[in-house]
């Protein structure tokens, strides 16, 4: 999709290709393609749907990491695109990331029907934007300074890193234009999801290392931010996400064995280790 | 769109606000909906196309302006957004509303048929992202450090600001499903207003004064970068921006009297003082 290009803007897609290709779990695409499955969609399209999922995440990165926000200078091991680069090119390189998600959306290759198509956008810039994930990332900014309770760090979440891992599994059933039923099952499997990742990714930055996260570990708590842990304490914590994933596996009966990977990685959010 | 929200988010929504009412031309929404004249369409349909354009214009200025890339404290006579509330607001605010731009295309309130909304999304997509606006911003950057000769300049202000100018003009053909004849004309006139639209932008920051254009001036020159005007001088750039919009205004001439305003909008460009 990004040509070589000889001009200057050679380096801008040189960042975002840096930014998208240099790691990561691909946790948001596998959840496309595993609910696309469910409804038996054709592998390209749900390729492509998460594809601009994973776009949409690596730009939330790229932003959250730079020095007027998390000021992060490593990544997935690596140095951070505006230390691999410099700030004016990752903050155009976010920007062009998300851009790029809405043209992969829109265009005819990732689904013949345009209602489906539009349906895709508006659910993803409603995930993605000042009532999903951006609004979550500007309660994380104001909860260094306001001291949250667990309700309000579990709305925070919700937004921040709940929106798009929801979208993501409602992708598929959106693909596969399948029944409210399970659109609602998937939404539910998401919620609990969502919150058991997040509850752990707050568990990895206490107990994990930088070699196995790949990034800067401890912040929150030297930042004194609240977090799932450091309200609930580790045990409780560890004990919440188990209970979470326990529920979010509820949710995908109605699939029976189809689901078997879906309900795998409930397991593998909460046991993971980067 | 954007409500009132008592949670700390509402800082988000009242940044977005301030970025996106705090004046300015509105050049790209008048492009929107005198262009959808020319097809009858529906006045509604026209507006939410011209807020979605204007958001994307917004956005852009937000980033533009922040530390990292051309660092402007003073837009429209006010504060930069990042001056008004701070960095990460700023990055934050941009990012929202690019997002949120897309959200208004794909609404079915935009056009009841989604292919044309999709087709909608599809095309700003392109017009805004790396190999649009954001890429020409990239070159701009790269302005600075680099000697561009005048074709290098042309095809940075194409990106930077044509794209997005051309997208506006074509925004209406799209919504009134117009002819191919009757795209290529608004293509040809947006093409040449668009440079006609930068040589006068490039005049004003040499000639104008802050009190008139709402922003600092002289910048370019201070930079060492390289313009029309530098390149130029101020007289063969005022011609030629002058020849541009005559040049624009031909395109217009199978829409006959109903193109008046899009006439007019030429010589705006050209004269104006803001």
């Amino acid at each position: 999709m990004l040509g070589v290009t000889d001009g200057p803007e050679s380096r801008l897609f040189e960042s975002m290709r840096y930014a998208t290709f240099g790691g990561g779990k691909r946790f948001r695409p596998f959840l496309v393609v595993q609910s696309a499955k469910l409804f038996s969609v054709q592998k390209a399209a749900a390729l492509r749907v998460a594809a601009a999922v994973e776009l949409v995440h690596c730009y939330s990165l790229v932003h959250d990491d730079l020095p007027a926000m998390d000021d992060d200078d490593l990544r997935r091991g690596k140095p951070t695109v505006h230390k691999q680069f410099d700030e004016a090119t990752a903050i155009l390189a976010g920007d062009a990331l998300l851009t790029l998600a809405f043209e992969v959306l829109a265009d005819h290759r990732t689904h013949e029907n345009a209602e489906v198509r539009t349906e895709l956008v508006s659910a993803l810039a409603k995930a993605a934007g000042g009532r999903g994930m951006v609004g979550g990332q500007m309660l994380d900014l104001a909860a260094e300074s306001v001291e949250l309770d667990i309700g309000a760090i579990t709305r925070l979440q919700r937004l921040k890193t709940g929106a798009i891992i929801a979208f993501s599994c409602e992708a598929g059933a959106i693909l596969g234009r399948a029944s409210m039923d399970a659109r609602d099952a998937l939404r539910g499997y998401a919620h609990d999801l969502g919150l058991a990742f997040q509850i752990s990714d707050d568990l990895l930055d206490v107990e994990g290392t930088i070699e196995e996260t790949g990034k800067a570990v401890g912040k929150d708590a030297d930042a004194g931010k609240g977090t799932f842990v450091s309200i609930l304490g580790v045990e409780r914590a560890r004990a919440q996400a188990k209970l979470l994933a326990a529920q979010a596996v509820e949710h995908l009966a109605m699939f029976e064995g189809a689901a078997d990977l879906l309900r795998n990685a409930a397991t593998f959010v909460v046991e993971r280790r980067r």
